[in-house]
């Protein structure tokens, strides 16, 4: 059996804690297949860490246990939850960052119980590091299949919402954000290719620019912007081998507006 | 049997891209054993890329599936090609990234079919990211032995060849170029030390300096700079305990002679 | 048997240094789990990489291997040690890096011998990069069970001590030293948790602002400054939703102190 985990957190690669993470994962469960999917989540920021979970965790198999800590609430009395969606699992804190995943009242989705986590005899957590006091060693029972996710506590409820506001969308015109940026420069937006569907020909309004919608890159010269459907499905502002968020100066949260030019 | 991949990208580690990439290979084959050789390739830049793999994949155990994938041109009409050589494997778009590899008229090399890939009954591949969509499912299938080269299509004939111009050797004089800067400021060149064989007495020019080619970094007081072969087989320029990068404003592209000073 | 090796470096990100590492290990051992403790140390800065390892080593199982490069003298005459500790072995330089985990006369703690070295018949090793050509070969090999730390020299007897200052600490007074900064901008000391347990309330002074002990950072209102012991054990100042390294003006070496209120 895999028993793969991945991990999405702000945690950054300075200093231990990742590797830390992972030891204490691999200290139940030597053999767990670990898959950093990124550590680069922009600090407190819970936002971009469901946003890519939510359009990544398909592409690793079912069964795969991911692990998501953006968790400013750590050692407080916010709660940890641990979900099932499409055969996949999902743990972590209830701050907004799993309902991009699972909703905000997912059907298979518990809360962790303090007794219940007191019984298994961890060791007693820190107040700062949850990731590796609580997180791994849930995420290793689960993915050893020695726990099931509804034998950590009562059903979660309803889910603390997630802060991304979703994009206005009309029959002739949506509005939404850029969510994160990625290493070329692409500005990666929340509008879902699905909302285009009614769209004949869509124009893309972006700092000034009309852009026409593309298939790829290298369709256009170089220089030149560009609006696309990205491999996650969404829609993406980029420049042929440049970089748009540089020469847009534009950043997480700038709008973006599709118009469909013939109505 | 140990199945290993590595990966060397200019994807960096923002984003999830090489996290659903390694999601994808393990999708095919859970027990993957999967190495990142670098995914801080400077954007659009298959000279280094291909300069690295070229001196980096014989440390791998021999039947190790290299991928390699700076690829400005994913989703046009460029082709990929999968090679053997000297009992490795290599994947990359036929764009000059691999011929440092694999020489331009290499004898065992394949150019994906698309008709072939099309009967595999893999998800239809995005416009963008053929990493996930491509690479992987053919990386995976090659590492499990479930797949040869020479199934992917017909030979690959003439690839495109890299960018990146040879060093201009002579029996006095050697001029070659800083190809790539290490995390310690040392600037790396392409000028092989079999270059310098015939040399008895080799000196460095670079940014004005005259430097005599040393063993390592130890053998000068700190601060001091000096050229060494580098464990890699080139010839580097460095500064004990600090950065020749920043002292002498060099970068990549920055010429470098050698000359012969007993001739 | 789980073969668990841990590297912490100053190789950083760039460049396939970190991977070829990996690569010479798995040449060895094709099933180790290699983890990334961390590549971000300070280039040539011994003193963090051995805190680091002191306060994270427990979190990995019973056996690991944990390999520390942080190398300024490679190629000239310093040592190579392997020691075990509390059912972990550790293998660096001897340069200081390992004290903080071993102690300067540890009892357990053996010197690479050239002679030993050479009846491997492990390839030559370059002047540059013994993280590839001798401390991988012996990882692998101690992870695989194929060798004992006792095998490679004679015992280490003394070690060169660490650079790092030990905090000053008296019964109403404590002065130590920010020795790490992470992601989120924490100022992380050398100041161990014990040094406070006869303080009945400590107050934490750090320029010039003074600062109450408390659990965690969700304690005090965003942008607030705290103090706290962190779950490393050791004291950090942070800011809520903040960054106290940004905010203050602190880097590595600035001093802390501590004092009781109440005495």
């Amino acid at each position: 059996m895999a028993a793969i985990i991945t991990l999405t957190t702000d945690f950054g690669l300075k200093g231990p804690f990742v590797g830390v993470l992972k030891g204490a994962i691999l200290a139940r469960l030597p053999v767990a297949q670990i898959v950093d999917l990124t550590h680069d989540i922009p600090v407190h920021w819970p936002i971009e860490a469901g946003f890519w979970l939510s359009r990544s965790y398909r592409y690793f198999p079912a069964g795969t246990v991911h692990v998501a800590i953006v968790d400013p609430g750590v050692g407080t009395d916010r709660s940890i939850i641990a979900g099932e969606h499409d055969g996949h699992f999902f743990l972590g804190p209830d701050n907004g960052l799993l309902p991009p995943v699972l909703g905000t009242t997912p059907a298979r989705c518990y809360r962790l119980s303090e007794t219940w986590r007191q019984q298994q005899g961890w060791p007693s957590p820190s107040h700062t590091f949850h990731g590796r006091d609580i997180f791994a060693p849930l995420a290793a029972e689960l993915a050893a299949g020695r726990l099931a996710i509804s034998d950590i506590g009562p059903p979660a409820g309803e889910l603390i919402p997630s802060l991304q506001e979703e994009p206005q969308a009309g029959p002739h015109e949506i509005r939404g954000t850029v969510i994160a940026i990625d290493n070329f420069g692409n500005l990666i937006t929340n509008i879902d290719a699905a909302l285009l569907a009614g769209f004949r020909k869509p124009e893309v309004l972006a700092a000034g620019h009309r852009l026409d919608l593309r298939k790829t890159y290298g369709n256009v010269p170089p220089g030149e912007f560009l609006a696309l459907i990205n491999s996650f499905g969404v829609l993406e502002i980029a420049r042929a081998e440049g970089s748009a968020a540089e020469s847009l100066g534009l950043g997480r949260g700038a709008p973006v507006i599709v118009l469909n030019a013939t109505r």
